[in-house]
């Protein structure tokens, strides 16, 4: 299992995923406002590693709250800290919603008993979240054969959440079966998630990969290389249209051309049943120097414009299927998705 | 007019393209050898462009032949050290075997005579190379409307050609009529052309321009923001497939399913008659160090697997049209593009 992000007492640890693959940094944060500023700044990334990360901050940031007679409106004050962090991952909005549902449910109780729950609560949320994980490779392993090759864009492995991934672990699943396959990674431009992150979890699994270019996915569908894609997901609305890292909206349109299927690795926790279509997801713009600069220097002219969406959103017709821990969803994903909520709920 | 490449009496001088934009840097290269290390090297790149170095090259090094009483078979040698910097671009052995013609006429001649033939016969091939794209430019502005917004990939300006550019020819002679225009150019993973070398054209010629990463150009589609797509090509089969730099061909089906107009822009010696179809253009493939690395820091773990095709086919059925100095070719292009190629032929 890789260490994306631990609870250790008083601090929340975690890798510095800017500094890989050259180095393995820990941060070691000791205040609610630093773990806010790590997934700012993509020190941590993938939605549902930035949920654990937003409940560990919220469990830290109360744990240290100086003003303990009046806890709920400080509590409130570090929950709105991480809701600004990050528009577009529904995971982190959803860790914030059950850190305040719970919080409301045990606030009668006193500041010290209160303080161990919520650091429980956070830490269940990890549990969980790995759990989740392993249940989505399960389902997912079954659509990979014996002899694939799979293209991922992004990270949507161990780093991307508490740990073992959504769509790196349904690879991952599939490789513990034993089946010989391989994957074609792609480096994933302005932030290289692909080359830095999902490359080094490949190879310290030993699975056999190749990292192309963004622009490459298509002419390696045109020649036959790809069996299938698989991809996680920021936030899916409740039709199935999905927000994803940016490029993935362009390797559904070129998986659709090619006849290859095209699916979607995401918890439940994805999921924004508020909202009935992909069109209200908000998209994060970042900042420009993503784009003009690679490790410092500049790759552009001074003063380009640039234009840098972190995400875009790809249409459920796109989706061959989307996998979840309760199983497989498929069209009409209105249906399909809701009757996995509610499954195993009484 | 920028100084992709110029003759100098007894020198080749040219922009290293790998230094822009930081740095303008001048190569005077003074023999045929190191013109065609600065080939294969990608110090000039862009299929017009490597035609003319290559011209240049073969006059440079048959005006230093030591051996001048076997002058014949170093012509042939410098000729064949040419052939083999880049095997995708139509135009370098369109340049080499003109080059080859024009001698077998004159050998006869004395050594010091045919050396100044030689010379203007490759001054020549610069010339005409910019007087074609003035004409390209010509007839593809009017493909353009005012206010539209044009998409281009990878660099087919003056630094890909003698002078003017192809399809940033096109994007240039509808400026220059008055019409509005914005320009997304694609950065071009891996080598960068168009954040280093598009990007730095345009903003010389005050054309307004926004710089995407690669994967943001189907997004760009989806929310109407491209109005219409234009790039260059190394080698067109006589049926309309185009080879030409990686990446392409995700942007013809992108455009397709977008229903937005694909051009491509080249001179007629691009075109590869010999070829009935695409299936049989050579893709040179590159170093892996064009991927692992930017600015000689590695981005990906030590010893990954990459492949790295340099270019790719586009089928013709993905192209709206296809921009010549003598007209546009429209499908079918097996008729078209003959019929443009006898045009004022006697």
């Amino acid at each position: 299992m890789l260490p994306t992000i631990k609870w250790d007492h008083e601090k929340v640890i975690m890798i510095d995923q800017r500094k890989l693959p050259l180095d393995e940094v820990y941060l070691n944060l000791t205040s609610y406002e630093e773990v806010a500023e790590a997934i700012e700044n993509m020190a941590i990334r993938g939605a549902p590693a930035i949920g654990v990360a937003a409940a560990f901050g919220i469990a830290l940031g109360f744990s240290k709250i100086k003003n303990k007679n009046n806890f709920m409106e400080e509590f409130y004050k570090i929950c709105q800290t991480f809701e600004r962090t990050r528009p577009t991952a529904r995971n982190l909005f959803w860790a914030i919603e059950r850190m305040i549902i719970f919080f409301e449910q045990n606030k009668d109780l006193e500041y010290e008993e209160l303080r161990k729950k919520i650091i429980d609560e956070a830490l269940l949320i990890e549990k969980e979240d790995i759990e989740t994980n392993k249940k989505i490779g399960y389902f997912g392993r079954e659509l990979i054969k014996d002899g694939n090759t799979i293209l991922t864009h992004c990270n949507a492995g161990a780093l991307a959440t508490a740990g073992f991934g959504t769509a790196v672990g349904v690879v991952k699943a599939a490789f513990n079966q034993g089946k010989k396959i391989m994957v074609y990674v792609d480096e994933t431009r302005p932030f290289l998630q692909g080359a830095r992150l999902t490359a080094w979890e490949l190879k310290r699994e030993g699975i056999p990969f190749v990292l192309i270019t963004d622009n490459m996915a298509g002419w390696m569908m045109k020649q036959g290389k790809i069996s299938l894609v698989i991809v996680g997901a920021d936030r899916i609305a409740a039709n199935g249209d999905t927000a994803n890292k940016i490029g993935t909206y362009s390797l559904a349109v070129l998986a659709k051309e090619h006849n290859i299927p095209f699916y979607v690795a995401a918890p439940l926790s994805t999921i924004d049943f508020s909202l009935s279509d992909g069109n209200k997801i908000k998209i994060e713009m970042r900042d420009e120097k993503e784009i003009l600069e690679i490790n410092s220097v500049p790759i552009a002219p001074l003063g380009s414009r640039v234009e840098n969406p972190a995400f875009d959103v790809t249409p459920a017709k796109y989706i061959t299927a989307i996998i979840t821990e309760k199983g497989i969803a498929k069209q009409p994903y209105q249906n399909s998705l809701k009757k996995l909520r509610n499954k195993d709920k009484k």
